[in-house]
């Protein structure tokens, strides 16, 4: 393994980032400080920044390829909620004074594995050392058609609220990891640990959306807060039927075993499903695209005028529990 | 002052952030995780991420007002080089557990001032805790005419090789701000350490130079590192006469005090100044550019076929100092 001071910062990207860049012309090879994209008059590009910091949005321990792979995604799925085809990416990467050149070939393999997954390219960044933990910081670009990205302020009253996937797993999944639930079966605490440490975008749907949705957002604070900032921004209410939110078979016999972690389930984050408001007539296109996607999707419940977030249960308002992942 | 939890990452955002954000419409009052960029056929998008950690790239009792300023000018330094005019940027922000709302709003009105000055906007971003130290990571665009950025290489054999304003400042002013020139004046002292702490990059020259430089690069690494890099981009050798070299008041009383120094003249970075090889024919075109910037510009050397840095002293090669900031 590589000790501090073994390569220097131009060596470190020739060696392990150019080759990520090498397919993106703008990129020039990263020999050049500056990424240029091409104009391109049929696209807007949707642009997301996050940040990932070790101990706190990823377990200090996880794998290099781990950490590029969540670094990646929790990016990409924002972009899917805009409708948007992720192309490029910039990196900036805070490495600990303690790096080794194995950690960072696996970082590197690691991107290098989800650019083939995903469809893209590195194209420019910054690499510094830090006295502080490992942090990522990863700005994607993503195409949509001129004029037609999807925010989180276009829902109208009579909107229903379908979600992707299964809700839940993220919170349960950080749990699992922790070894707080025990009582789960193998495979499902297996299938839960996973959901958190690799998010899966749902870059398959979220372009199939465009025309479709007139608002979404992804399910990285937690469903009830994710579809708040949805009914927030669109100057509506929302209200959710808690069983009808679609559930993992761990997510399942874990609420059945402690109803109380219905608030980890619908409060908590991580999940990175999309949440997505379509008008009614619109339903058999989501339908068609989800199929297409080869995505599950579950309405599970609609907008009104008003505003706030209720959930019911059988029909009937009930206590919601906290209210989503609180970053500070 | 706030403790931590007094207010929410939303809160936080509108209360801070927003108002930077809002006469941008892509960025959606930030209320949506993407920013949206309108097509734009005429020009190329050039893009610049750079990451800055407290107690590593800048002073650790920085104010907040110039952490803001030195976060978004490196970037915009590197913008100026591709020849970009700087419109957006993201903020990843990375505040340290102890963080207070006092230093926050400090922060955000050291990026107003700057966004007031350079015509830019805030356009989108992410805001974390970390228990490290403070790290700002700014992506900033520019836009330059389509087909027209500048990168590190195409200069040609022949070209002459100018450098704006003064050099060195940056290293020196690092050392004077460690108390370790205490010979020079106290005015000397107050210039050098300004250089160093808020960076003054060349946008008003670098948009010029399309279409009459040929290869740029900022001095951030230092200037044989950063005219080396542009050698190398463009497969020549470049020879630098030392004593060209503009210097500021400051930095020739240092080097005539203690010629040592020329070490961190030439060696030492941040000084944010443009390196640019310009054919001789257009070296009219360049005089009239700088002139229209307001900035001086001086030729200090040349590019021939071959590799590497030279310098020279009265046309006499000499030991180069050490070859620019290593940053691991």
């Amino acid at each position: 393994m590589a000790r501090r001071g073994r390569i220097g910062e131009f060596e470190l990207i020739a060696r392990y980032f150019a080759p990520l860049a090498r397919a993106f012309e703008g990129a020039g090879n990263l020999q050049s400080d500056n990424a240029f994209l091409a104009a391109d008059p049929r696209h807007d590009l949707v642009v997301k920044t996050d940040t990932v910091v070790a101990g706190v949005h990823f377990l200090a321990d996880e794998s290099p390829q781990r950490v590029a792979a969540k670094a990646l995604r929790v990016c990409l799925s924002d972009l899917a909620a805009g409708g948007a085809t992720p192309f490029v990416y910039q990196l900036s990467l805070a490495l600990p004074e303690h790096w080794t050149e194995t950690w960072l070939a696996g970082f590197a393999r690691g991107l290098a594995a989800d650019q083939r997954r995903y469809g893209i390219l590195l194209c420019g960044g910054d690499t510094v050392v830090t006295p502080g933990p490992l942090t990522v910081t990863i700005t994607a670009f993503g195409r949509v058609a001129r004029g037609k990205g999807i925010g989180r302020g276009g829902a109208t009253a009579g909107d229903d609220l379908w979600v992707s996937g299964t809700v839940g797993d993220g919170a349960l999944g950080l749990l699992t990891a922790q070894g707080r639930l025990p009582d789960l079966t193998t495979r499902q605490r297996g299938f839960l640990e996973d959901r958190y440490r690799l998010p899966q975008p749902r870059t398959a749907l979220g372009h199939r959306l465009v025309g479709i949705a007139t608002a979404t957002a992804d399910v990285s604070d937690g469903l009830l807060a994710d579809a708040g900032h949805i009914a927030d921004a669109s100057r509506l209410a929302v209200t959710i039927e808690r069983d009808d939110v679609p559930l993992s078979a761990g997510g399942r016999a874990a609420v059945k075993a402690d109803p109380r972690l219905w608030a980890n389930v619908l409060g908590g984050g991580d999940d990175y499903e999309l949440v997505v408001a379509v008008p009614s007539r619109k339903r058999s296109a989501l339908l068609a695209a989800a199929s297409a996607a080869g995505i599950a999707v579950t309405r599970i419940g609609s907008f009104a005028r008003g505003s706030g977030v209720t959930v019911t249960v059988a029909g009937r308002a009930v206590a919601a529990p906290r209210k989503g992942y609180v970053h500070f």
